[in-house]
């Protein structure tokens, strides 16, 4: 739950002059998204979610981000797209932050996955890698092996409060995944963070996806493999492998993968779960004693790397 | 922002069927109220409030407030009313706790208070008072003079740790206040905390009056003097008497006031400020360490309470 950033009635009223909306009818902070402040904005002319980027998203990315998500949306990916204003930037600023107003997108997040939104995520995930190959911007991976390094340096004297001899571990793991991590896989913009809460279903039918706020530059499969740990494990922890069969087939239902993007899965998989650790772990030991927020358990994401670890074979994951 | 009680996709959906509202579109945590759990809600049928009612809300008063909400929009006044399912009912269960839907209300609560708000929320407030006339429920005050007494006891040993000889002071402002406090003034059921982020405009008009959970029976003036507090002080707390003259010219050109409530106005104000500086004072002494929401300074109120002990007449306030 988020809005960090307060916004006056005078500067929404200034602010929205420059956009054809028509007048304010309602703005109500919303409890979505941790990172940025988020207002649903009723106008005239519609509903529409008004963001302020807070600190922990680069200024100089936002213009990535934004063009990313009209370059789906001219691609006919459903998602949030930005509003222009009458001088055709989105990105303008609005209480001492870079601020934008993105189209509101019906649908709710699954609380509870079921095996049926396994099968159109992995659609989804697919029709956004195609939709991407004309996007002409880059931005690297940060939480790739150099951004893990980095995390894992930062946390490495402290891991073992979280967990007794987490810090071999994770050094052993760093150190493997270096060694054997591919270079050569198919590539181009992937959403990198498509967990539960960034997708939206009516009904039984996914509406969209939000959040392209990690948006980068690296393995579509790697992106696949965020999706098998984000979707695929029971709240026990336990890996559902009819959930990892319906997403990957739904993957490749739209997007034809090569035998190497399969065979690297397990591999892929161990990284990001690596990588969702290291954030936590980050998070863990370095958010505020007593804060609000609670940071999340890194300890369930060493408990899916450890799984992937233990896989020989991509058959494993149901395929 | 609040947002306590996590909703499930499958619970809301089974919530929903007691309801004719079609299918839900949109579900989403917002950032108001510190009591309850908003969420606003989007179906086929338009958009909503759903509210979870969290512990500080007694269970026993629901009927009260949600029958008054009822009451006054049947009445006429502008705010929000309980959808009610095809049962009749308004209030029911969900996620384990006290639930119910009520209409969306357009408009922005002023962040910045100005002149011109203020003859529209004394007109609002008389309205109000008004038209609740006919209300047959009762609810007795439960933070006038025996309310602060508890919790002036509960928080006497430590309110010098907010500031030298505050106890001392609260004790002599209440046995002050005890010994004169009116007994016999129009009376009727209040709103009780009609502050700025209770009352919405949309652009210079009063779009209506929302939060209606303090809402019990008390003297209709002193419910005008919880607002001389809470829209007639500016940031730095120096009173503006033309804030508080525009207020109660308002509230006059709809309910005409007897002269013993305009001579009362002094004493009633000191009454609410002492209420305000009660309630924080408590919050501030038992909030637990390091929590996320910051309480609110109690001395802001105590700074209020001084300004009206030093008022001779009802001429300081304007009028």
């Amino acid at each position: 739950m988020a809005v960090y950033t307060e916004v006056g009635d005078d500067e929404l009223e200034e602010f929205l002059k420059a956009y054809d909306l028509g007048e304010v009818r309602a703005c109500k902070g919303i409890a979505e998204g941790v990172e940025n402040s988020n207002y649903l904005l009723q106008t005239d002319r519609g509903t529409y979610i008004l963001t302020l980027y807070e600190k922990r998203v680069a200024k100089a990315d936002l213009p990535f981000f934004l063009g990313f998500m009209d370059h789906l949306a001219a691609h006919g990916i459903a998602c949030p797209t930005p509003i222009h204003g009458r001088d055709g930037k989105a990105l303008r600023e609005l209480a001492g932050r870079p601020a934008a107003i993105i189209s509101f997108l019906l649908g709710m997040w699954p609380r509870r996955v079921m095996v049926g939104h396994c099968g159109p995520v992995g659609e989804a995930l697919a029709r956004l890698h195609i939709a991407g190959a004309a996007f002409d911007m880059r931005r690297s991976n940060a939480l790739s092996l150099a951004g893990w390094r980095a995390l894992f340096e930062d946390c490495r004297t402290r891991a073992d409060e979280v967990q007794a001899g987490l810090a071999d571990e994770l050094a052993r793991e760093f150190d493997d995944l270096s060694a054997r991590w591919p270079k050569d896989l198919p590539s181009g913009v992937i959403h990198a963070d498509l967990f539960p809460d960034n997708v939206f279903f009516l009904g039984n039918r996914l509406s969209g996806m939000i959040d392209f706020y990690f948006a980068c530059n690296d393995f579509f499969a790697y992106d696949l493999a965020i999706c098998l740990n984000a979707w695929c494990f029971e709240p026990d922890l336990s890996f559902n492998a009819t959930k990892a069969r319906r997403l990957v087939s739904g993957y490749r239902r739209v997007r034809l993968m090569l035998p190497t993007e399969i065979e690297a899965l397990p591999l892929l998989a161990r990284g990001s779960a690596l990588r969702f650790l290291l954030t936590r772990l980050y998070d863990w030991i370095h958010h505020p004693a007593g804060a609000f927020v609670k940071p999340k358990d890194p300890i369930e994401y060493l408990k899916k790397l450890r799984f992937h670890r233990s896989v020989t074979s991509p058959g494993a994951y149901g395929l």
